[in-house]
């Protein structure tokens, strides 16, 4: 995607019928080329003539046929979202009207908007930088209040003015030491080693608290993968029921979820869960199963929670063969939930679990038919992503790119601490120092490529 | 629906995600509401200090969770759709968002509005009159050329400007009339009679021609069913594919039909032609075959024209007997369409034909395989909604409750004329001119019930 200057243009309302459509045209014919289309009710005028921020009711004229009896409102450069001079048609939300106006902007010179055009416009004018228009994306998908308080976080600037600011400094401490360069020889140092350290300190320990939120931030923007392993009758089932019963009218509330995902996502204080029912893992001979057995640990591969459960039927032998098939890496939490065993049972098998494997795992002794200790298993879930450490109202980052590029400051700040402790060249410090500085305005989009930005816009809709 | 002082709200754009979405709040309190939860950037303002048709750029917050930036529109009473005092608020297009803000003015004070009550308060405030009220869900719901053009002629008060123009004339006559009952024992006549008897004669005509309209304004609105009667082999699905492959193109352009629609509806010259394939009609003892039979003569019966379909192999004693048991009605146009037979064949045929039934039917002999002749079933079909005997910018109805109301003006008209002709008393005069009065007022709304206003706006969407 590349600023150019032509007029772009775009239905911005959800796509169908409905009362009202809301067409957006942007760039520096607009005003020209909806005057060509464009009649005032009142009397004939210009669109340059009026005020900013202002409507009007007119009609749209193909030749002599009117199209439709509509608004405008006027948002002149730079006083709109694209910062450049902006039209928006409301006209009735007929579908034939929507792309009729559409047909006759293009036809008059404007171009058919790319998804994200409009917000990628207005980063490229300054009005917002790049994590918050990444946000703008991620808001439009908001579906609960969860991710909607992390996005609006994101749009109005939560981190990346927090980023930018200690960038800026950064920034100036490479210029010293970039100074220092040109007096190599006479062995000065401008910038300040002391000072620099506690800035490199600072900038790493903000990105750690940024990172470290991103596991919850994931969660809240894409749900949590919660695979359930077990054989049937063990329970699993009564278990997802009671799970699901227990949160159906909340998930039923969100708009535009499917019966599908009814079925097998539950929201847990926001955050939505979606449970993967496996099949046991056993060997086995046969090919169909083990084709079941094959999916199963790929569904576990995908997971963040991974639950077996097991009931008083179970083999300790049976859950030690599958225990051992299991392998989780760090990011992953493992629970084994003992379902309908009475106490004694619980304590024996506990004991013997601990002994039998060396995987960090916790145990939750339930009776999903009684409801008994579900709330554990909720709070086991929201365990494994940070919830409860993190404040809703800290700054939480939800987006992977975010998180890499974050990692990578991280990295390089640490090389740069390495540098400073060993007294190391200026010109060596600088190429290091540089390269954090890429990669937090990675973040903030002082930096972007063509990739970033292609990746970044393509994912919004069209009309955006 | 009744007009009382609440202020309402409604999400106004198509349902779904989208990169804008727009509410709107309209009534007595709608400036009052929106600045409990509407907070102005540049500094604190109320939108009753703003000049209507101005828009800003605002905060919506929910205590002090900021739920979304917006724009607000505002539009001072008499300056809005509905002559309220109405707010627009365009937001981010997220569902969680929409549903946040409409909740917020729920919780503010506003109702939710019902289907069509904006428009529904537009009319009783006088901003359009109730034929022009029903064009903007007409206009909504058209989805090609054709439709919108009739839609947006009556919006623009088309024929209702016409009839109320001729409906206050007659008033006037009335009012004289009643003034000679008043002076009864003098003899009197206040009312020019040739004057009035010219008057009805032109109402009479203008409602005759609207009415005649009404076959083509259904037809473009509603699309023309026909009924396609034949046995298997006889090229019927040959003709359907034809029909169909000519003009799928055009019926794919436009957004919204469905794949199934798209199988068995064309459209000609704008006009939707939806064809219904029946089997054919024979006598049998067979259950499960009367069945379809029965169905056959079910779809007959809602069809505007009926293509019975006959090729070489037709006996012509099985044309008579699927003949004798067709009805059509003096509504519907009934074709015997004789596919791959040659030319001597076909004189006979017709000849037989026409001394077998009294039926009115027209004859067509096409090669549905070489598509030879088909434009004479598209023009035959036209033909039987009267296209191209009223011109595209004719007044053309399309609602069946205006073609009712047509029809009874046109029956007391009549009634009225023979009065005159018959110098009956002014009393009863003026009884048959106020029943002409009642009806033309039905149309334009200035006779209203409430099963009327019931009845048009429960058809409007949400939101308009």
């Amino acid at each position: 995607m590349h600023l150019d200057n032509s007029t772009i243009c775009a239905i911005a309302t959800p796509p169908g019928n409905g009362a009202i459509a809301l067409l957006r045209v942007s760039g520096d014919k607009a005003f020209n080329i909806c005057d060509k289309l464009v009649i005032f009710k009142r009397k004939s005028k210009k669109i340059n003539y009026q005020s900013t921020q202002t409507i009007f009711y007119c009609n749209i004229l193909d030749k002599d046929i009117i199209i439709d009896d509509v608004l405008i409102s006027i948002f002149k450069k730079p006083h709109s979202y694209t910062g450049e001079d902006v039209v928006e048609i409301s006209c009735h939300g007929s579908i034939y009207i929507q792309q009729k106006i559409l047909e006759l902007l293009i036809k008059n010179g404007a171009r058919f908007a790319q998804p994200g055009e409009f917000t990628f416009r207005a980063f490229m004018n300054g009005k917002l930088d790049l994590s918050q228009a990444e946000a703008v994306a991620d808001l439009i998908a908001s579906q609960n209040q969860a991710s909607h308080h992390v996005a609006m976080n994101q749009m109005r600037g939560g981190f990346s003015h927090m980023l930018e600011g200690l960038r800026k400094q950064l920034l100036e401490f490479t210029s010293l030491i970039e100074l220092e360069l040109d007096f190599s020889e006479e062995d000065v140092e401008f910038a300040d080693r002391e000072k620099m350290l506690d800035l490199i300190y600072e900038i790493i320990s903000t990105c750690e608290k940024l990172a470290q939120s991103f596991k919850l931030g994931n969660a809240i923007k894409n749900g949590i993968p919660v695979a359930i392993v077990g054989k049937p009758n063990t329970g699993k089932s009564t278990l997802l029921n009671t799970l699901l019963n227990e949160d159906k009218a909340i998930v039923s509330e969100i708009p535009g979820t499917t019966r599908d995902s009814i079925e097998d996502t539950i929201n847990i204080k926001g955050i939505r869960v979606r449970f993967i029912d496996t099949a046991g893992i056993r060997d086995t001979d046969d090919i169909i199963e083990n084709l079941g057995i094959e999916k199963t640990f790929e569904k576990i591969k995908n997971a963040v929670v991974i639950l077996l459960v097991i009931d008083d039927t179970g083999n300790i032998n049976d859950i030690h063969e599958q225990l051992k098939k299991i392998h989780i890496s760090t990011e992953q939490s493992l629970a084994i939930v003992l379902n309908k065993i009475d106490r004694i049972g619980v304590k024996e098998l506990k004991d013997k679990l601990m002994l039998m494997s060396d995987l960090p795992f916790e145990t939750i002794a339930i009776a999903a038919k009684f409801k008994r200790n579900i709330e554990s298993i909720e709070q086991l879930i929201l365990n494994a992503v940070n919830y409860g450490s993190i404040s809703e109202d800290d700054v939480i980052i939800t987006n992977v790119r975010h998180f890499e590029a974050l990692e990578k400051t991280i990295f390089s700040g640490n090389n740069v601490i390495g540098d400073l402790n060993n007294n190391i060249s200026p010109d060596l410090i600088s190429e290091d120092i540089r390269e954090m500085l890429h990669h937090i305005g990675e973040i903030t989009g002082e930096v972007t490529t063509d990739e970033i930005l292609g990746n970044i816009f393509k994912n919004f809709c069209i009309g955006k």
